[in-house]
Protein backbone atom coordinates (compact mmCIF):
# COMPACT_ATOMS: atom_id res chain seq x y z
CA UNK A 1 0.00 0.00 0.00
CA UNK A 2 1.25 2.96 -0.61
CA UNK A 3 1.36 6.69 1.39
CA UNK A 4 -1.37 8.24 -0.96
CA UNK A 5 -3.48 4.79 -0.27
CA UNK A 6 -2.36 5.01 3.45
CA UNK A 7 -3.65 9.06 3.34
CA UNK A 8 -6.64 7.89 1.64
CA UNK A 9 -7.60 5.39 4.96
CA UNK A 10 -6.81 8.09 7.25
CA UNK A 11 -8.91 10.82 5.78
CA UNK A 12 -11.83 8.07 5.53
CA UNK A 13 -11.41 7.21 9.08
CA UNK A 14 -10.41 11.07 10.27
CA UNK A 15 -8.20 9.35 12.22
CA UNK A 16 -4.28 9.96 11.61
CA UNK A 17 -2.66 7.67 14.54
CA UNK A 18 -0.37 4.91 14.32
CA UNK A 19 -1.09 2.08 16.96
CA UNK A 20 2.65 1.26 17.88
CA UNK A 21 3.23 -2.37 19.29
CA UNK A 22 5.95 -2.59 21.35
CA UNK A 23 4.90 -5.19 23.74
CA UNK A 24 7.53 -4.79 26.62
CA UNK A 25 6.62 -7.36 29.63
CA UNK A 26 5.89 -4.34 31.55
CA UNK A 27 2.59 -3.64 29.40
CA UNK A 28 1.26 -6.78 29.67
CA UNK A 29 -1.77 -7.55 31.84
CA UNK A 30 -0.48 -10.26 34.06
CA UNK A 31 -3.32 -12.73 33.35
CA UNK A 32 -1.44 -13.68 29.71
CA UNK A 33 1.99 -13.60 31.71
CA UNK A 34 0.08 -15.89 33.97
CA UNK A 35 -1.07 -18.52 31.61
CA UNK A 36 1.85 -18.13 29.28
CA UNK A 37 4.90 -16.69 31.01
CA UNK A 38 6.23 -13.63 28.32
CA UNK A 39 7.11 -15.27 25.71
CA UNK A 40 6.73 -14.99 21.91
CA UNK A 41 3.08 -16.34 22.50
CA UNK A 42 2.26 -14.06 24.58
CA UNK A 43 3.30 -11.00 22.45
CA UNK A 44 1.67 -12.19 20.03
CA UNK A 45 -1.41 -12.72 21.71
CA UNK A 46 -1.44 -9.43 22.92
CA UNK A 47 -1.03 -7.66 19.56
CA UNK A 48 -3.97 -9.39 17.91
CA UNK A 49 -5.62 -8.50 20.63
CA UNK A 50 -4.90 -4.96 20.38
CA UNK A 51 -5.30 -4.99 16.45
CA UNK A 52 -8.82 -6.51 16.65
CA UNK A 53 -9.55 -3.26 19.42
CA UNK A 54 -8.50 -0.99 16.54
CA UNK A 55 -8.49 -2.14 13.53
CA UNK A 56 -11.71 -0.45 12.91
CA UNK A 57 -10.74 3.31 14.13
CA UNK A 58 -7.13 3.59 12.82
CA UNK A 59 -5.15 3.56 9.56
CA UNK A 60 -1.88 1.92 11.02
CA UNK A 61 -0.06 -0.38 13.09
CA UNK A 62 3.90 0.06 14.10
CA UNK A 63 5.14 -3.00 15.45
CA UNK A 64 8.77 -2.14 16.85
CA UNK A 65 11.00 -5.08 15.62
CA UNK A 66 13.28 -4.57 19.00
CA UNK A 67 10.90 -5.99 21.30
CA UNK A 68 10.49 -8.80 18.81
CA UNK A 69 14.12 -9.29 18.05
CA UNK A 70 14.97 -9.24 21.75
CA UNK A 71 12.71 -13.09 21.90
CA UNK A 72 15.01 -14.13 19.16
CA UNK A 73 13.60 -16.39 16.13
CA UNK A 74 10.42 -17.33 18.20
CA UNK A 75 10.13 -13.65 18.57
CA UNK A 76 10.71 -12.86 15.24
CA UNK A 77 7.88 -15.32 13.77
CA UNK A 78 5.62 -13.24 15.75
CA UNK A 79 6.47 -10.29 14.39
CA UNK A 80 5.79 -11.75 10.55
CA UNK A 81 2.82 -13.10 11.88
CA UNK A 82 1.08 -10.26 13.90
CA UNK A 83 2.23 -8.23 10.60
CA UNK A 84 -0.16 -10.36 8.54
CA UNK A 85 -2.69 -10.88 11.00
CA UNK A 86 -2.88 -6.64 10.65
CA UNK A 87 -2.64 -6.75 7.13
CA UNK A 88 -6.12 -9.31 7.13
CA UNK A 89 -7.53 -7.25 9.40
CA UNK A 90 -6.73 -3.93 6.61
CA UNK A 91 -4.27 -2.32 8.56
CA UNK A 92 -1.36 -0.26 6.70
CA UNK A 93 1.92 -1.84 8.68
CA UNK A 94 5.26 0.39 9.21
CA UNK A 95 8.17 -1.67 10.50
CA UNK A 96 9.79 0.40 13.01
CA UNK A 97 13.09 -1.36 12.43
CA UNK A 98 15.30 1.97 11.56
CA UNK A 99 17.98 -0.21 9.26
CA UNK A 100 20.58 1.38 7.33
CA UNK A 101 23.35 -0.01 5.64
CA UNK A 102 25.16 0.67 2.27
CA UNK A 103 25.06 -0.60 -1.46
CA UNK A 104 24.12 -4.39 -1.74
CA UNK A 105 23.42 -4.37 1.96
CA UNK A 106 21.13 -2.05 2.02
CA UNK A 107 19.44 -3.58 -0.78
CA UNK A 108 19.23 -6.39 1.06
CA UNK A 109 17.28 -5.06 4.13
CA UNK A 110 15.10 -3.19 1.15
CA UNK A 111 14.40 -6.67 0.01
CA UNK A 112 13.57 -8.11 3.52
CA UNK A 113 11.20 -5.32 4.21
CA UNK A 114 10.09 -3.76 1.49
CA UNK A 115 9.99 -6.40 -1.12
CA UNK A 116 7.06 -7.58 -2.83
CA UNK A 117 6.13 -10.77 -0.22
CA UNK A 118 7.20 -8.94 2.86
CA UNK A 119 4.05 -8.33 5.00
CA UNK A 120 5.26 -4.57 5.65
CA UNK A 121 3.98 -1.42 3.76
CA UNK A 122 6.47 0.51 4.87
CA UNK A 123 9.82 0.89 6.62
CA UNK A 124 12.16 3.27 9.12
CA UNK A 125 15.88 3.83 7.94
CA UNK A 126 18.52 5.58 9.70
CA UNK A 127 20.25 7.36 6.96
CA UNK A 128 23.39 8.36 8.58
CA UNK A 129 25.52 6.09 6.00
CA UNK A 130 24.45 8.66 3.07
CA UNK A 131 22.87 8.61 0.19
CA UNK A 132 24.15 5.05 -0.97
CA UNK A 133 22.80 3.61 1.89
CA UNK A 134 19.50 5.46 1.66
CA UNK A 135 18.68 5.11 -2.48
CA UNK A 136 17.55 1.20 -1.84
CA UNK A 137 15.03 1.75 0.14
CA UNK A 138 13.48 4.36 -2.41
CA UNK A 139 14.07 2.43 -5.21
CA UNK A 140 12.97 -0.64 -3.67
CA UNK A 141 9.84 1.28 -2.53
CA UNK A 142 8.83 2.35 -5.52
CA UNK A 143 8.85 -0.59 -7.14
CA UNK A 144 6.83 -1.98 -4.91
CA UNK A 145 4.24 0.64 -3.86
CA UNK A 146 5.59 0.86 -0.68
CA UNK A 147 7.04 3.77 1.27
CA UNK A 148 10.27 5.05 3.55
CA UNK A 149 10.38 6.98 6.60
CA UNK A 150 13.73 8.13 6.89
CA UNK A 151 14.80 9.30 10.86
CA UNK A 152 15.46 12.80 10.29
CA UNK A 153 14.91 14.45 13.62
CA UNK A 154 13.98 12.05 16.47
CA UNK A 155 12.00 12.42 19.73
CA UNK A 156 14.53 11.57 22.62
CA UNK A 157 16.21 14.05 24.85
CA UNK A 158 19.70 13.75 23.08
CA UNK A 159 18.38 13.34 19.49
CA UNK A 160 20.11 17.22 19.33
CA UNK A 161 23.74 16.15 20.31
CA UNK A 162 24.29 15.40 16.61
CA UNK A 163 21.19 16.15 14.65
CA UNK A 164 20.87 20.03 15.50
CA UNK A 165 24.43 20.76 14.92
CA UNK A 166 25.07 23.38 12.46
CA UNK A 167 26.44 22.88 9.08
CA UNK A 168 27.03 26.30 7.73
CA UNK A 169 23.67 27.58 7.77
CA UNK A 170 21.25 24.10 7.72
CA UNK A 171 21.44 21.58 10.88
CA UNK A 172 22.04 18.09 10.74
CA UNK A 173 18.67 16.96 10.23
CA UNK A 174 18.05 19.37 7.67
CA UNK A 175 21.05 18.25 5.55
CA UNK A 176 19.41 15.19 5.73
CA UNK A 177 16.16 16.47 4.65
CA UNK A 178 17.85 17.60 1.70
CA UNK A 179 19.59 14.42 0.40
CA UNK A 180 15.92 12.46 0.80
CA UNK A 181 14.19 15.29 -0.83
CA UNK A 182 16.74 14.86 -3.25
CA UNK A 183 16.64 10.96 -3.64
CA UNK A 184 13.30 9.98 -3.33
CA UNK A 185 10.74 9.11 -6.21
CA UNK A 186 7.52 8.80 -6.40
CA UNK A 187 4.94 8.81 -3.65
CA UNK A 188 7.76 7.04 -1.16
CA UNK A 189 9.42 9.79 0.67
CA UNK A 190 8.51 9.80 4.41
CA UNK A 191 10.11 11.62 7.48
CA UNK A 192 10.21 10.72 11.49
CA UNK A 193 10.00 14.11 13.21
CA UNK A 194 9.33 13.86 16.84
CA UNK A 195 6.49 15.72 18.38
CA UNK A 196 8.36 17.09 20.89
CA UNK A 197 9.99 19.73 18.99
CA UNK A 198 7.09 21.44 17.33
CA UNK A 199 8.89 24.37 16.18
CA UNK A 200 11.11 21.65 14.15
CA UNK A 201 8.26 19.97 12.92
CA UNK A 202 6.75 23.42 11.22
CA UNK A 203 10.25 24.42 9.78
CA UNK A 204 10.62 20.51 8.14
CA UNK A 205 6.82 20.50 6.84
CA UNK A 206 8.25 23.72 5.02
CA UNK A 207 11.28 22.11 3.58
CA UNK A 208 9.83 19.03 2.77
CA UNK A 209 6.91 19.88 1.05
CA UNK A 210 3.98 16.71 1.05
CA UNK A 211 5.99 13.88 2.25
CA UNK A 212 4.40 11.72 4.87
CA UNK A 213 5.41 12.22 8.47
CA UNK A 214 5.65 9.99 11.17
CA UNK A 215 5.26 11.63 14.68
CA UNK A 216 6.51 9.69 17.69
CA UNK A 217 6.91 11.45 20.95
CA UNK A 218 2.84 12.15 21.18
CA UNK A 219 2.15 11.38 24.83
CA UNK A 220 4.04 9.17 26.81
CA UNK A 221 6.63 11.62 25.92
CA UNK A 222 5.78 14.43 26.11
CA UNK A 223 3.97 16.32 22.82
CA UNK A 224 0.51 17.32 22.87
CA UNK A 225 -2.27 17.44 19.81
CA UNK A 226 -1.03 20.78 19.36
CA UNK A 227 2.49 20.12 19.28
CA UNK A 228 1.59 17.72 16.39
CA UNK A 229 -0.51 19.42 14.77
CA UNK A 230 2.19 21.95 13.54
CA UNK A 231 3.41 18.64 11.22
CA UNK A 232 0.79 18.73 8.78
CA UNK A 233 0.35 20.17 6.20
CA UNK A 234 -2.19 23.36 5.99
CA UNK A 235 -5.31 21.08 4.90
CA UNK A 236 -4.57 18.83 7.77
CA UNK A 237 -3.11 15.69 6.26
CA UNK A 238 0.19 13.92 5.32
CA UNK A 239 1.05 13.09 8.85
CA UNK A 240 0.36 10.15 11.31
CA UNK A 241 0.85 10.45 14.61
CA UNK A 242 2.09 7.29 16.87
CA UNK A 243 1.13 6.57 20.18
CA UNK A 244 2.31 3.10 21.86
CA UNK A 245 2.93 3.14 25.68
CA UNK A 246 -0.43 5.62 26.26
CA UNK A 247 -2.60 2.78 24.17
CA UNK A 248 -1.32 -0.51 25.03
CA UNK A 249 -0.77 0.44 29.11
CA UNK A 250 -4.12 2.31 29.39
CA UNK A 251 -4.95 -0.51 31.40
CA UNK A 252 -2.41 0.64 33.96
CA UNK A 253 -3.49 4.35 34.29
CA UNK A 254 -7.11 3.57 34.20
CA UNK A 255 -9.29 2.02 36.83
CA UNK A 256 -10.42 -0.67 34.45
CA UNK A 257 -9.89 -4.71 35.08
CA UNK A 258 -6.53 -5.26 32.98
CA UNK A 259 -8.53 -8.33 31.73
CA UNK A 260 -10.33 -5.46 30.00
CA UNK A 261 -6.50 -4.32 27.97
CA UNK A 262 -7.76 -3.97 24.70
CA UNK A 263 -10.99 -2.56 25.34
CA UNK A 264 -9.03 0.39 27.19
CA UNK A 265 -6.66 0.93 24.48
CA UNK A 266 -9.27 1.40 22.28
CA UNK A 267 -11.53 4.26 24.56
CA UNK A 268 -7.24 5.46 24.75
CA UNK A 269 -7.59 5.50 20.73
CA UNK A 270 -10.53 7.44 20.72
CA UNK A 271 -9.75 10.03 23.26
CA UNK A 272 -6.53 11.05 20.99
CA UNK A 273 -8.65 10.15 18.16
CA UNK A 274 -10.78 13.59 18.86
CA UNK A 275 -8.08 15.34 20.48
CA UNK A 276 -6.22 15.28 17.31
CA UNK A 277 -9.54 16.15 15.07
CA UNK A 278 -10.08 19.06 17.37
CA UNK A 279 -6.38 20.40 17.17
CA UNK A 280 -6.32 19.86 13.20
CA UNK A 281 -9.96 21.41 12.80
CA UNK A 282 -11.32 18.00 11.16
CA UNK B 1 34.67 -12.07 24.81
CA UNK B 2 35.92 -8.75 25.53
CA UNK B 3 38.21 -6.54 23.11
CA UNK B 4 40.82 -6.92 25.24
CA UNK B 5 40.79 -10.42 24.91
CA UNK B 6 40.16 -10.26 21.41
CA UNK B 7 42.87 -8.30 21.01
CA UNK B 8 45.01 -11.43 22.36
CA UNK B 9 43.59 -13.77 20.22
CA UNK B 10 44.67 -11.20 17.45
CA UNK B 11 48.42 -11.14 18.82
CA UNK B 12 48.13 -14.86 19.32
CA UNK B 13 47.63 -15.18 15.57
CA UNK B 14 49.66 -12.15 14.13
CA UNK B 15 46.47 -11.96 12.30
CA UNK B 16 43.90 -8.76 12.94
CA UNK B 17 41.43 -9.82 10.30
CA UNK B 18 38.15 -10.40 10.48
CA UNK B 19 36.41 -12.44 8.26
CA UNK B 20 33.11 -10.78 6.76
CA UNK B 21 30.25 -13.36 6.30
CA UNK B 22 28.12 -12.06 3.56
CA UNK B 23 25.97 -14.81 1.86
CA UNK B 24 24.86 -12.99 -1.51
CA UNK B 25 24.04 -15.56 -4.32
CA UNK B 26 26.00 -14.53 -6.34
CA UNK B 27 29.09 -15.50 -4.21
CA UNK B 28 27.96 -19.11 -3.58
CA UNK B 29 29.35 -21.29 -5.71
CA UNK B 30 27.34 -23.61 -8.08
CA UNK B 31 27.41 -26.72 -6.27
CA UNK B 32 25.88 -25.49 -3.44
CA UNK B 33 23.45 -23.88 -5.23
CA UNK B 34 22.38 -27.28 -7.32
CA UNK B 35 22.20 -29.13 -4.13
CA UNK B 36 20.21 -26.70 -2.46
CA UNK B 37 18.73 -23.89 -4.32
CA UNK B 38 19.70 -20.32 -2.44
CA UNK B 39 18.21 -20.89 0.56
CA UNK B 40 18.82 -20.74 4.61
CA UNK B 41 20.66 -24.11 4.07
CA UNK B 42 22.83 -23.52 1.30
CA UNK B 43 24.09 -20.57 3.38
CA UNK B 44 24.38 -21.70 6.46
CA UNK B 45 26.07 -24.80 4.77
CA UNK B 46 28.43 -22.41 2.98
CA UNK B 47 29.20 -20.03 6.13
CA UNK B 48 30.45 -23.21 8.11
CA UNK B 49 32.58 -24.42 5.09
CA UNK B 50 33.80 -21.11 5.28
CA UNK B 51 34.77 -20.79 9.26
CA UNK B 52 36.37 -24.52 9.30
CA UNK B 53 38.60 -23.23 6.49
CA UNK B 54 39.72 -20.05 8.67
CA UNK B 55 39.31 -20.29 12.04
CA UNK B 56 42.44 -21.21 12.95
CA UNK B 57 43.93 -18.73 10.83
CA UNK B 58 41.89 -15.57 11.80
CA UNK B 59 40.29 -14.58 15.25
CA UNK B 60 37.20 -13.82 14.43
CA UNK B 61 34.23 -13.55 11.94
CA UNK B 62 31.45 -11.11 10.98
CA UNK B 63 28.03 -12.13 10.31
CA UNK B 64 26.29 -9.56 7.75
CA UNK B 65 22.58 -9.23 9.58
CA UNK B 66 21.09 -8.51 6.18
CA UNK B 67 21.86 -11.18 4.19
CA UNK B 68 20.19 -13.36 6.71
CA UNK B 69 17.10 -11.44 7.73
CA UNK B 70 16.60 -11.29 3.72
CA UNK B 71 15.81 -14.86 3.80
CA UNK B 72 13.46 -14.26 6.78
CA UNK B 73 12.89 -16.47 9.85
CA UNK B 74 15.12 -19.72 8.41
CA UNK B 75 17.37 -17.11 7.76
CA UNK B 76 17.66 -15.43 11.22
CA UNK B 77 18.12 -18.77 12.85
CA UNK B 78 21.10 -19.94 10.11
CA UNK B 79 22.31 -16.64 11.57
CA UNK B 80 21.87 -17.79 15.54
CA UNK B 81 23.25 -21.24 14.36
CA UNK B 82 26.56 -20.07 11.84
CA UNK B 83 26.86 -17.74 14.51
CA UNK B 84 27.08 -20.59 17.37
CA UNK B 85 29.15 -22.50 15.28
CA UNK B 86 31.84 -19.80 15.03
CA UNK B 87 31.76 -19.54 18.73
CA UNK B 88 32.48 -23.77 18.92
CA UNK B 89 35.36 -22.99 16.84
CA UNK B 90 36.87 -20.56 19.54
CA UNK B 91 36.03 -17.32 17.11
CA UNK B 92 35.10 -13.81 18.36
CA UNK B 93 31.91 -13.26 16.75
CA UNK B 94 30.51 -9.24 15.25
CA UNK B 95 27.13 -8.64 14.41
CA UNK B 96 27.35 -6.15 12.22
CA UNK B 97 23.90 -5.19 12.26
CA UNK B 98 23.80 -1.86 12.66
CA UNK B 99 21.04 -1.27 14.83
CA UNK B 100 20.29 2.08 16.89
CA UNK B 101 17.24 3.06 18.71
CA UNK B 102 16.42 5.11 22.06
CA UNK B 103 16.08 4.71 25.48
CA UNK B 104 14.16 1.13 26.29
CA UNK B 105 13.81 0.29 22.72
CA UNK B 106 17.81 0.33 22.14
CA UNK B 107 18.17 -1.47 25.34
CA UNK B 108 15.85 -4.88 23.44
CA UNK B 109 18.04 -4.43 20.70
CA UNK B 110 21.41 -4.87 23.52
CA UNK B 111 19.59 -7.42 25.71
CA UNK B 112 18.81 -9.29 21.89
CA UNK B 113 22.51 -9.13 20.52
CA UNK B 114 24.53 -8.45 23.40
CA UNK B 115 23.03 -10.45 26.37
CA UNK B 116 24.17 -13.02 27.96
CA UNK B 117 23.22 -15.74 26.20
CA UNK B 118 23.57 -14.44 22.69
CA UNK B 119 26.15 -15.71 20.54
CA UNK B 120 27.76 -12.38 19.45
CA UNK B 121 30.74 -10.69 21.18
CA UNK B 122 30.57 -7.29 19.75
CA UNK B 123 27.48 -5.46 17.56
CA UNK B 124 28.02 -2.55 15.32
CA UNK B 125 25.50 0.16 16.41
CA UNK B 126 24.35 3.46 14.69
CA UNK B 127 24.36 6.08 16.74
CA UNK B 128 22.26 9.04 14.43
CA UNK B 129 20.29 9.25 17.38
CA UNK B 130 22.52 10.25 20.22
CA UNK B 131 23.69 9.20 23.34
CA UNK B 132 20.56 8.02 24.51
CA UNK B 133 20.01 5.72 21.81
CA UNK B 134 23.95 4.71 22.60
CA UNK B 135 24.44 4.14 26.30
CA UNK B 136 22.33 1.16 26.42
CA UNK B 137 24.57 -0.77 23.89
CA UNK B 138 27.81 0.20 26.31
CA UNK B 139 26.49 -0.39 29.66
CA UNK B 140 24.96 -4.16 28.22
CA UNK B 141 28.52 -4.66 26.75
CA UNK B 142 30.07 -3.88 30.12
CA UNK B 143 27.57 -6.31 32.53
CA UNK B 144 28.61 -9.25 29.88
CA UNK B 145 32.25 -8.19 29.02
CA UNK B 146 31.27 -7.76 25.01
CA UNK B 147 32.20 -4.52 22.81
CA UNK B 148 30.33 -2.13 20.61
CA UNK B 149 31.53 -1.04 17.43
CA UNK B 150 29.52 2.19 16.59
CA UNK B 151 29.23 3.57 12.94
CA UNK B 152 31.97 6.53 12.45
CA UNK B 153 33.48 7.01 8.98
CA UNK B 154 32.04 4.39 6.79
CA UNK B 155 33.83 3.30 3.78
CA UNK B 156 31.12 3.97 1.03
CA UNK B 157 31.63 6.81 -1.32
CA UNK B 158 28.35 9.48 -0.26
CA UNK B 159 29.59 8.58 3.78
CA UNK B 160 30.76 12.49 3.58
CA UNK B 161 27.50 13.38 2.82
CA UNK B 162 26.62 13.95 6.78
CA UNK B 163 29.57 12.31 7.99
CA UNK B 164 32.52 15.35 6.83
CA UNK B 165 30.01 18.16 7.47
CA UNK B 166 31.77 20.64 9.38
CA UNK B 167 30.07 21.82 12.87
CA UNK B 168 32.17 23.93 13.70
CA UNK B 169 35.92 23.08 14.03
CA UNK B 170 34.87 19.80 13.50
CA UNK B 171 33.38 16.94 11.47
CA UNK B 172 30.11 15.07 12.06
CA UNK B 173 31.81 11.79 12.29
CA UNK B 174 34.35 13.74 14.88
CA UNK B 175 31.41 14.52 17.01
CA UNK B 176 30.05 10.68 17.21
CA UNK B 177 33.64 9.76 18.30
CA UNK B 178 33.39 12.42 20.81
CA UNK B 179 30.36 11.46 22.46
CA UNK B 180 31.14 7.65 22.22
CA UNK B 181 34.63 8.64 23.82
CA UNK B 182 32.47 10.03 26.92
CA UNK B 183 29.72 7.77 27.07
CA UNK B 184 31.68 4.10 26.69
CA UNK B 185 33.28 3.15 30.16
CA UNK B 186 35.75 -0.38 30.67
CA UNK B 187 36.71 -2.14 27.76
CA UNK B 188 33.68 -1.27 25.08
CA UNK B 189 34.29 1.59 23.12
CA UNK B 190 34.60 0.29 19.32
CA UNK B 191 34.43 2.63 15.98
CA UNK B 192 33.81 1.85 12.67
CA UNK B 193 36.59 3.34 10.57
CA UNK B 194 36.32 2.60 6.84
CA UNK B 195 39.83 1.75 4.91
CA UNK B 196 38.53 4.30 2.06
CA UNK B 197 39.25 7.19 3.83
CA UNK B 198 43.31 6.80 5.35
CA UNK B 199 43.76 9.90 6.54
CA UNK B 200 40.60 10.02 8.85
CA UNK B 201 41.74 6.74 10.13
CA UNK B 202 45.26 8.48 11.50
CA UNK B 203 43.23 11.34 12.92
CA UNK B 204 40.55 8.93 14.20
CA UNK B 205 43.07 7.11 16.05
CA UNK B 206 44.71 9.96 17.60
CA UNK B 207 41.03 10.76 18.73
CA UNK B 208 39.75 8.16 20.11
CA UNK B 209 42.84 6.78 21.95
CA UNK B 210 42.98 2.85 22.53
CA UNK B 211 39.69 2.28 21.40
CA UNK B 212 39.19 -1.18 19.03
CA UNK B 213 39.06 -0.03 15.31
CA UNK B 214 36.69 -2.58 12.87
CA UNK B 215 37.96 -1.45 9.90
CA UNK B 216 35.57 -2.02 6.69
CA UNK B 217 36.92 -1.22 2.72
CA UNK B 218 39.85 -3.32 2.48
CA UNK B 219 40.22 -4.95 -0.38
CA UNK B 220 37.39 -4.85 -2.64
CA UNK B 221 36.28 -1.66 -1.77
CA UNK B 222 39.58 -0.03 -2.45
CA UNK B 223 41.49 0.30 0.82
CA UNK B 224 45.59 -1.09 0.83
CA UNK B 225 47.20 -2.15 3.49
CA UNK B 226 49.59 0.62 3.93
CA UNK B 227 45.96 2.35 4.32
CA UNK B 228 44.95 0.30 7.15
CA UNK B 229 47.99 0.38 8.91
CA UNK B 230 47.51 3.96 9.58
CA UNK B 231 44.30 2.71 11.60
CA UNK B 232 46.23 1.16 14.15
CA UNK B 233 47.86 2.42 17.06
CA UNK B 234 51.89 2.98 17.21
CA UNK B 235 52.26 -0.78 18.20
CA UNK B 236 50.07 -2.01 15.54
CA UNK B 237 47.10 -2.85 17.85
CA UNK B 238 43.82 -2.03 18.42
CA UNK B 239 42.58 -2.32 14.99
CA UNK B 240 41.22 -5.07 13.08
CA UNK B 241 40.43 -5.17 9.28
CA UNK B 242 37.18 -6.79 7.36
CA UNK B 243 37.27 -8.56 4.14
CA UNK B 244 34.11 -9.88 2.53
CA UNK B 245 34.00 -10.62 -1.05
CA UNK B 246 37.59 -10.90 -1.59
CA UNK B 247 37.69 -13.85 0.36
CA UNK B 248 34.92 -15.25 0.32
CA UNK B 249 34.54 -14.81 -3.77
CA UNK B 250 37.80 -15.85 -3.97
CA UNK B 251 36.97 -18.86 -6.02
CA UNK B 252 35.72 -16.86 -8.91
CA UNK B 253 38.71 -14.85 -9.31
CA UNK B 254 41.31 -17.58 -9.53
CA UNK B 255 41.83 -20.78 -11.55
CA UNK B 256 40.85 -23.04 -8.62
CA UNK B 257 37.78 -25.27 -9.08
CA UNK B 258 34.55 -23.66 -7.57
CA UNK B 259 34.63 -26.78 -5.26
CA UNK B 260 37.69 -25.64 -3.06
CA UNK B 261 35.79 -22.43 -2.55
CA UNK B 262 37.06 -22.80 1.65
CA UNK B 263 40.54 -23.90 0.39
CA UNK B 264 40.67 -20.92 -2.10
CA UNK B 265 39.17 -18.51 0.39
CA UNK B 266 42.25 -19.81 3.28
CA UNK B 267 44.37 -18.92 0.61
CA UNK B 268 43.16 -14.96 -0.02
CA UNK B 269 42.99 -14.84 3.48
CA UNK B 270 46.73 -15.87 4.51
CA UNK B 271 47.46 -13.70 1.57
CA UNK B 272 46.03 -10.46 3.55
CA UNK B 273 47.31 -11.66 7.07
CA UNK B 274 51.06 -11.71 5.06
CA UNK B 275 50.26 -8.43 3.21
CA UNK B 276 49.03 -6.72 6.89
CA UNK B 277 51.91 -8.42 8.74
CA UNK B 278 54.25 -6.89 6.26
CA UNK B 279 52.75 -3.20 6.44
CA UNK B 280 52.17 -3.53 10.05
CA UNK B 281 55.73 -4.51 10.48
CA UNK B 282 54.40 -7.37 12.75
Amino acid sequence: MSFSQLQSRIDALGSPIVVGLDPTEALIPPHLLLSHSFNADTVAQFCCEIIDAVSDIVPAVKPQSAFFERLGIDGVRALYYISEYAHSRGLYVILDAKRGDIGSTAQAYADAYLGAYAPFDALTVNGYLGSDGILPFFTTARTYGKGVFVLVKTSNPSSGELQDLDVGGRTVYEAVADIISDISGGDTLGAVVGATYPETLESLRRRLGDAMFLIPGYGAQGGGAGDVARGFDTSGRSAIVNSSRAILGAWQSSNADSRDFAATARLETLRMRDELRNALGL
